[in-house]
């Protein structure tokens, strides 16, 4: 009875600011690290790093498509090796950072569009399973497709995430929006521990789903997206205890 | 009386090539791969560790500045945090091919600009050796110059270079020219034979000076890249026989 | 019974060469200059344009999604409204060069996946045309497709190109390839010859197939571009006289 | 008793934001738009020349050198071609949703890095002229520096702007902070009525100087840059009926 919550962090970009990493996490287990493909660089990735350290939390890297003006949220046709390549470069340059600061990678995450690309297209989901092997670790990722399915299948410790800030549609769907509603942290809170404690969300049309959630994610660009940490975080607190 | 032999490799981009790594990188012993920042890509970084390991060359690290579009030989104002960073980046970068490898970091060179920033600017230097202390390798780059006072210093071994293409001044300073010209391999090879045998080299002037040279760099832009390190492996093979 | 002859040009990128411009100039009429975004730079952009107006040679913008690593060749998911935008900065930018050296804009054409999608994807042509209608000036494409309808619809001319060094299947469509094969100069001369004086070209089947043909495309990257466009172009100014 | 009131806009970058340009277009009579090499993007580009459009505000280029991750601040040994070019290419840019909106180019602006080089490097200086002569605009810089003598001398218009949210020291030199404070609304109106109408500037030590002011610059990160615009816009718009 016990997860993870895992946010996005370090996205903020030479001069540009990007989230509230200070304020969210004290109130996460898990940070995704941008890489300089959609966001961050070598500054940032540096002190993100060295933020997560501090407050004991652990380092994923946050992996993308090359594509910083687009924030790798533009799908793009990409070759399985070529695909692996820019992922390995991309995990290789956080590794620097946290040897750095002697912390241990601990998942890899797809971001934006490759998290689309690799639930959909059986070549960069295999394409993000070679990168995983090469580190050992687990890839974070939506339960029910290739995520799931490939990774497990070549070996890859698959650790699905349920959103708390996000609805899921009758077939159990996750309703991917590009900006993120504020969401009540009570109601956030409680959709988290029914999906850990229970194995169930509840449905826009109000069905009861089994689902699985090992880690929970924390858009840091939901307007209230602190506030919902700390409800997720306070609610997954009692569970452990309870 | 043993010297290496390094090359600048996998400097190609994306369709553009450059060097011919395939026909050198039998006759040196250690490889400076490029991280992205000057030249090369995932993809050849990839290949060029491979092709390193075939040929049980040792591979480094070739960091830059950020100047793709300049070949990483615009000098640039740069704080020594940020360049500390830079160059932690692309060490990782690399670090993740030689991973996937089984492939240990041999050393850490920087490249164009940055060699000769790091050889006068102190701040520079210092970024230089706080990078190459998160690894543990040693520096290439020229004596007399902050790289071997800094390098020293700090605890960072230091690995002089001498260039069997290139020309001395008679105060023993490298002749620096943007384009090589071809050189005699048998000329190359015999100085490389009195630097690494008889500690001297002797100048533009005629004049015999002393110099240390645990490392032999081969310019792969010299016409008879080659012929050169072909000659001067066979020189210094005959010298550790000797 | 006249054709122009375009080619490719200027997409060297800082030290990176590629392409013999100098070579195919005197023999086209048409230059596609790369404007930065799959290839190029601000200094080759300058000295291109200079190298077509010696050769009195018009210039076109060879426009490209934003792709410097994958030369232009990787699809990308793109909206209406940023696409144009893109390929404005692109006309734009390569419009500072000419009009420096006093030469006007000829036409646009799109590159790579960027011809490829404008040529499936409506809201990808409506882009270019979007763009096109800034400069009013024609847009080069292949006829049958996308680009021909929504062009000549949005009232912007459309300049369909022959390809004098590919092949045709039985439907008429052209045979992409990654790499170019050499083929026999008087092969392509005899290709063009008949697309532009017969309007006809010859499957891979043997079947013959109208065709239009006000361009004629050289790829530079043909081994034997060079002899292609020579002879291409002897036909044609023998065509022209006759 | 005339002058224009410039401000930084459209510095904004993919998701990133940057300014509040909404707010200050009302006040200010041209717009330094960015163009892709420290900040903007086709997008934004586009997005400002309407905003500035709709506010009958002036548009100039507000150019740079190539160093999007550093924000244009820090300096580059770059040669004088290759710098006219890299400022044609921008410019031109700008100039494809100037033609699109059909506004006209204003002025060029060097930013960041490149201004302080301009000032002081004369190939810098002369690059600028060269590009700005390509356009036959004005070209906005500090008076007693470089900019003035350099462009004054190569027939280019010279727009000599002053600070009303920085202070100057006692030989009238400008104290360029990297973080700009916030500076009271009157105290800056009050000190552009000084340099338009009575051509002088009050030091840090009290000294009353001569000074040029046919600009008035406002930094958009100045903390109240609205009200700093407002306030002069005001004062300007005073004397001008006066």
């Amino acid at each position: 009875m016990r997860a993870e919550i895992n946010c996005d962090m370090g996205e903020s970009f030479g001069l540009y600011r990007m989230g509230n990493d200070a304020e969210i996490m004290p109130h996460i287990t898990q940070a995704n690290v941008a890489c300089g493909f959609h966001a961050s660089d070598p500054g940032h990735m540096h002190q993100t790093v060295a933020l997560a350290k501090t407050h004991g939390v652990k380092v994923g890297a946050h992996v993308s498509l090359p594509d910083l003006p687009g924030f790798g949220r533009r799908e793009m046709k990409i070759e399985r090796e070529e695909m692996a390549n820019i992922i390995l470069y991309q995990i290789g340059a956080l590794s620097a950072f946290l040897k750095q600061a002697d912390v241990a990678l601990s998942h890899i995450k797809p971001h934006g569009a490759l998290y689309g690309m690799a639930a959909r297209e059986p070549h960069i989901a295999e394409a993000v399973a070679d990168a995983a092997l090469v580190y050992g670790v687990p890839v974070t990722g939506l339960s029910g497709t290739l995520h799931e399915k490939v990774y497990t299948e070549r070996g890859v410790t698959f650790l699905p995430e349920f959103f708390a800030d996000l609805d899921y549609d009758d077939e159990g769907r996750l309703i991917i929006t590009r900006e993120h509603e504020a969401v009540s942290p009570d109601l956030a809170a409680s959709r988290v521990v029914a999906a850990v404690r229970d194995r169930t969300l509840t449905t826009v049309g109000g069905k009861t789903l089994p689902v699985k959630a090992e880690t929970i994610c924390i858009h840091s660009d939901t307007p209230n997206s602190v506030e919902i940490a700390r409800a997720v975080h306070e609610a997954l607190g009692q569970l452990k205890t309870a």
